[in-house]
């Protein structure tokens, strides 16, 4: 078979040890990146789970130690969640959009509208401690490509992942919350279509379809695959600005 | 270089005619996909773009010969859209649900929310006709997967796939608005985490990740790749439900 035609590939990074605080994630992927054959090259999308980098940056928090407010345990009470959980989830929130039906839906400290702040206590340490999410995630990225081509010499992007719920659709798909070296955006606008037609609209965020295409071999129970590798994506390459630029600003927001 | 890790391979399916009413467009993508040296094996994924199905399916209008109601007039002055573009939005859409800064956000007769009811005048035929979506897209996916396993004797999935904005995001990206031969969703209920933790939450929406994934190769300008192909990826396989089971029920839905 010859393949002339367009083609992307989603490689599964295999090998990667539980993180612990402080853990060098670069090093880390290079190396089992490596040892599976598959050695980073120029213009790989590096694509790495929020849990990873959350664990690396010690954002993984026991809930027993944790003393939940007046408020957190109100809402506690109104959602059946746990309140020592709740009060995570309140702290890293700028504002709680919904609260209803279970639900806290929240704006993070970053801008992101999601479930929970982010906060997730799957894959951590068995129900008792709640990663949340990275304090600065877009620089949590740009620390990973430093690292990364620190050690390859390779130019790459990386994108940190995670699996949000959307308002309109049933179901989680894995979006971008922080990105570096890629610009979040491809944008048509102003091109030509088949007809030569001006596109007027399109603008593709192209690091949260990534991060959705990185999800089809990211495994996230049994299999040990936190970070994937997606080759052949040609990228507008940008240094300049990460996944927070997709944060719809509020008075653009018609949904809030 | 060895591979024994997962991978996921998109492929773009070039070559494909400019499609017209009536045309067979399972064959279309068989012929284009053997053409190019990637014939469709068993469990290939194949995401066609509805562009080309509403094309096939005869869900293009030229704009003049539509007469606008004095609905779509006023809305038009609102949005600053033509009458006739306004006409056909409201005649697919079931409900408005905003209407504001430019934007007519409709809820589909599907019952999609999305920007114009999906009516869309780019890559049609040079800004004087639009294309609506499919009546009934999953029934289109079953079609084109009927007609290519008729033709190639291998069982595939097939997905429909639309851009479409997101309230709390900046940028599209693809997602599917109709499916045939696998579950759009994988539900990770009730099974263990890498420390043995139940999740309780986790529903990946596979057929937008899919989608999302294909967009990466699909050009929608001056490329002419309206067609993906995702090998490598395990599905469950599901002929029952389509892509309108990601329809997100209004009692449910927190932001209408």
């Amino acid at each position: 078979m010859s393949y002339t035609t367009q083609e992307v590939r989603t490689i599964g990074v295999r090998g990667i040890p539980l993180v612990k605080p402080g853990d060098d994630l670069g090093k880390i992927i290079c190396d089992a990146a490596e040892k599976q054959g598959t050695s980073l090259l120029d213009g790989d999308v590096v694509v790495v789970t929020q849990k990873i980098v959350s664990k690396a940056e010690g954002r993984v928090f026991q809930l027993k130690k944790i003393k939940p407010s007046i408020l957190a345990k109100r809402i506690a009470k109104m959602t059946s969640k746990e309140p020592e959980l709740v009060e995570l989830i309140l702290r890293d929130a700028k504002s709680i959009v919904r609260l209803y039906d279970g639900h806290i839906i929240t704006e993070t400290r970053h801008g992101w509208i999601c479930a929970n702040s982010g906060v997730d206590v799957s894959n951590v340490s068995g129900g008792d401690s709640a990663a949340l999410l990275p304090v600065d995630p877009d620089k949590s990225a740009k620390h990973v490509r430093k690292r990364i081509e620190e050690l390859t010499g390779k130019k790459v992007a990386v994108i940190v992942s995670d699996t949000f719920g959307r308002p309109f659709r049933i179901g989680h798909t894995d979006v971008a919350i922080g990105s570096s070296g890629i610009n979040p955006i491809l944008d048509a606008r102003g091109t030509k279509d088949l007809f030569g037609y001006v596109l007027k609209v399109k603008q593709t965020a192209i690091i949260d379809e990534l991060a959705s295409a990185a999800e089809l071999v990211i495994g996230n129970t049994t299999e040990k695959i936190p970070v994937a590798i997606i080759r052949g994506y040609k990228y507008p390459v940008d240094e300049s600005v990460g996944a927070t630029h997709l944060v719809m600003p509020r008075e653009h927001n018609l949904f809030l």
